[in-house]
């Protein structure tokens, strides 16, 4: 053991048990400090201005357990505060008690799903887990899928996988193709898709963007269009992206026509249902995304609509074998299990953090019919917001909403219609002043919009009302 | 709030404070299992078997808090143990307590580091701290760098930087560029450089791999002959990747030479200092990595040597305008502050976990004198292990170790060379199954090796006295 002047007491826990009483103190004082904080979340605003930044410089010296801990309040009090009921402003939902837990639990174990050996259970787990979750989306016995940090490296693995099972790339990459390869998706589709095109080599111009109809959603029509022109202009499409559960208004794509047209010119046909791809746990909804099981790949994040805390992202695949065959880089350095996979060699990451520990823990914890529940929960709830903003002259929808996501933006006839994108900017940052409602300010048809999504349980008519009465003291005072 | 009985009582933690006391419970439950296993983890094997995996199906009905609880401690059972003291097979520490503290708020407040305003005080305190590291590498006033959830990530998003600000990728992709590019790194470097190379459009051919030196370290000469070689063949370089802390020996690339010749050919210069990196905390060894100020990117994984809990990566750039200039897909959506940038915009991720709050707590805790202490400590029992490798002649080192990670090999005398492969991995295998030691057992220049990696901090000179009494008792045992 090393030197106890030289490292704080409690650096480490130490595996011989010599400093538990310390550790167990720290512990129970965090804990506390967490439960303090969570339990009070409604006396918080949902998004806390920050006013001052702590100075930064490393210290030379070990700072005292004590001082650290005092900080902890600051840090608390300055995040982002998701369990406000008041909180609607993004696809960012307070997170389930037992996902918090699970994410403990693989903090201290420090696990790595980057290989049996680093994970053994864990790696078990996943394949399981993820198993189980691919056949929910109906894609088969051959599907399964695979966690990744963040929605934005699902994508960006599965038209990886396409490209190169679709165009051969793997070993030799993209120098030997005759013609420049791109891809399709709609005009509102997620940024992620231009940055997987950036990295992927295609280039950000590599997206052909399907224009919209007025409900946001790809028009099918244009995408066949729009294949047409590239093949004559000499390009290689290989994929569509679809998307279940748009950013800015929770819009989801036909999916049965991109599939067919997907199918007519050989097409990887990828769904982006990050966000809608909870719908799947609920009887009601689930038909909303009919069309998704003819998918070759699929994002889902449990870290939206099913309230896993960050991060839970997967990328779902309708045959696994495209792992082995397009996708996996040997790394000779790990040690082989007869009958399980390292990971890392399948996933766009190597080291990884186990997140599948706390998506199993809350998949558990709520059950499928819990998860319904607060799927169906939400869907009522928007339809009291919905009609608050058709009760509203002054107020006007994106879209009509096809999940828990309403958008929608002041158009105050008393004012100019140049006035109204200062208008919507003011009202969202009066309401975030007042400190009891967060609603985003999307830019989109090249206007500011207001956009509310009904994740948070804790959220009642009651809230919404006093929402929208705000909402009216705001206007009336704006009107001559 | 909804129907209680469709959810668990516990299933949120409720913002009001209505189930404080039932939360505050299992809480604490939870918090103890993790305190009492973790004191008690050098009663448990470093890699435990795994015969059992537990049968899965998301249950329809929601599963009672006691019945998960009771799951946990199969879970801390079967999970890879680093707290150890013979754990010594990976690159993988266990973690600071403080580490694991500051990852347990994040996972409580579950902000969001893809905007300011998802994560307000994490979005701050990111870049003021890696610019503070960023600095302490030699790189510069306008240096700086970002978290990613890995070091595949973190080489990723360096060489996708690199081939669009050395060949103007970022609009139109490969398709337009004359020649092939390529990139160079040692033959010993991680396999996440072909995996990038892979993903990035340039496929696994376009790693050119240089030969390396007895000592694992690329040849310079070799790199300048490669790069030649490569113009010759009409192929486009346009970067060459150092490893500081090679996987398998943790060798050391020579970097100023390196240096030299990437700024003679005009070519990026990115160092993979995942592991090494630590170094640059230790003013005893600091200079092992000189050269690294040279470069224009860095891989420096906290994960690793300075005993953050997973994951924590980061990259880190001479110049952070070239993320603007040669990175940054906006996106339209997010709202902006005048000061901060949205992060989601300048890595490979979007939403991504605040990995910036544990690495700060413990930073803080630790001081540098402390990191520089763990660095200088694990230094000193890689001498006394070299000792007892070199004190064997039946075993054999694979190079000279530049750090705390120490391959070999038995190369028995008597028997046949044919069955020393065999050998070292029933070794290995032996000393996994008495529950006691865990090397890992990495495949190098066409054999089997055993690797230690003296990272854990009550590892003593008596672990490893044992450890070569084991291997002794082994290797007696297969004498004729």
């Amino acid at each position: 053991m090393l030197t106890p002047l030289a490292l704080p007491a409690t650096a480490f826990i130490d595996p011989q048990g010599n400093n538990r009483a310390a550790i167990a103190e720290v512990v129970a004082h965090v804990a506390q400090c967490i439960v303090t904080h969570l339990s009070g979340a409604a006396q918080h605003p949902p998004v806390p201005e920050v006013t001052a930044v702590p100075a930064i410089a490393i210290p030379d010296l070990p700072t005292p357990d004590r001082d650290l801990l005092n900080t902890l309040d600051a840090y608390l009090a300055t995040a982002m505060n998701p369990a406000n009921p008041g909180y609607l402003g993004h696809m960012d939902p307070m997170p389930t008690t037992f996902s918090i837990l699970g994410d403990w639990v693989v903090s201290a174990l420090n696990n790595n799903m980057l290989s049996v050996e680093m994970s053994p259970i864990f790696s078990r787990l996943e394949p399981l887990v993820m198993g189980e979750i691919a056949r929910l989306f109906g894609l088969g016995d051959r599907a399964g899928g695979v966690l990744v940090s963040g929605g934005s490296l699902a994508n960006l693995q599965a038209i990886a996988v396409a490209r190169n099972a679709k165009l051969d790339t793997l070993t030799h990459g993209l120098a030997p193709l005759p013609r420049s390869p791109v891809i399709f998706a709609s005009a509102v589709a997620h940024t992620s898709i231009k940055k997987a095109a950036m990295l992927l080599g295609l280039g950000t111009a590599g997206v052909i963007e399907i224009p919209t109809q007025a409900n946001s959603q790809m028009n099918a029509d244009a995408l066949r269009a729009a294949i047409a022109t590239s093949l004559a202009n000499g390009q290689q499409p290989f994929a569509v992206v679809a998307t279940a559960g748009t950013t800015v208004t929770g819009s989801i794509d036909p999916l049965p026509e991109i599939a067919a047209i997907a199918q007519e010119f050989d097409l990887w046909f990828h769904v982006d249902a990050a966000y809608g791809g909870a719908l799947m746990f609920s009887d009601t909804h689930r038909d909303r995304l009919r069309g998704i099981e003819q998918a070759d790949s699929v994002t889902f994040n449990p870290q939206k609509w099913l309230y896993v805390t960050k991060t839970c992202a997967s990328v779902l695949f309708r045959d696994m074998a495209v792992l082995h065959d397009h996708f996996r880089i040997a790394a000779p350095y790990m040690n082989r299990e007869a009958d399980w996979h390292n990971l890392g060699e399948f996933t766009v990451q190597g080291t990884r953090h186990p997140d599948i520990l706390k998506l199993w823990l809350s998949l558990q914890h709520l059950g499928k019919q819990g998860c319904a529940h607060l799927i169906d929960a939400s869907f009522d709830l928007t339809e009291t917001f919905v009609a608050a903003v058709r009760q509203r002259p002054y107020l006007t929808l994106a879209s009509e909403p096809a999940m828990n996501l309403v958008c929608f933006r002041g158009c105050p006839s008393w004012l100019p219609a140049a006035q109204w994108d200062g208008w919507n900017a003011d009202l969202q940052a009066t309401l975030c002043r007042q400190g009891s409602f967060f609603l985003s300010l999307p830019h989109y048809r090249q206007h500011n919009w207001l956009k509310a999504v009904l994740l948070n349980p804790f959220t009642t008519i009651a809230h919404i009302e006093a929402l929208f009465q705000a909402i009216d003291a705001f206007a009336h005072a704006t009107k001559p």
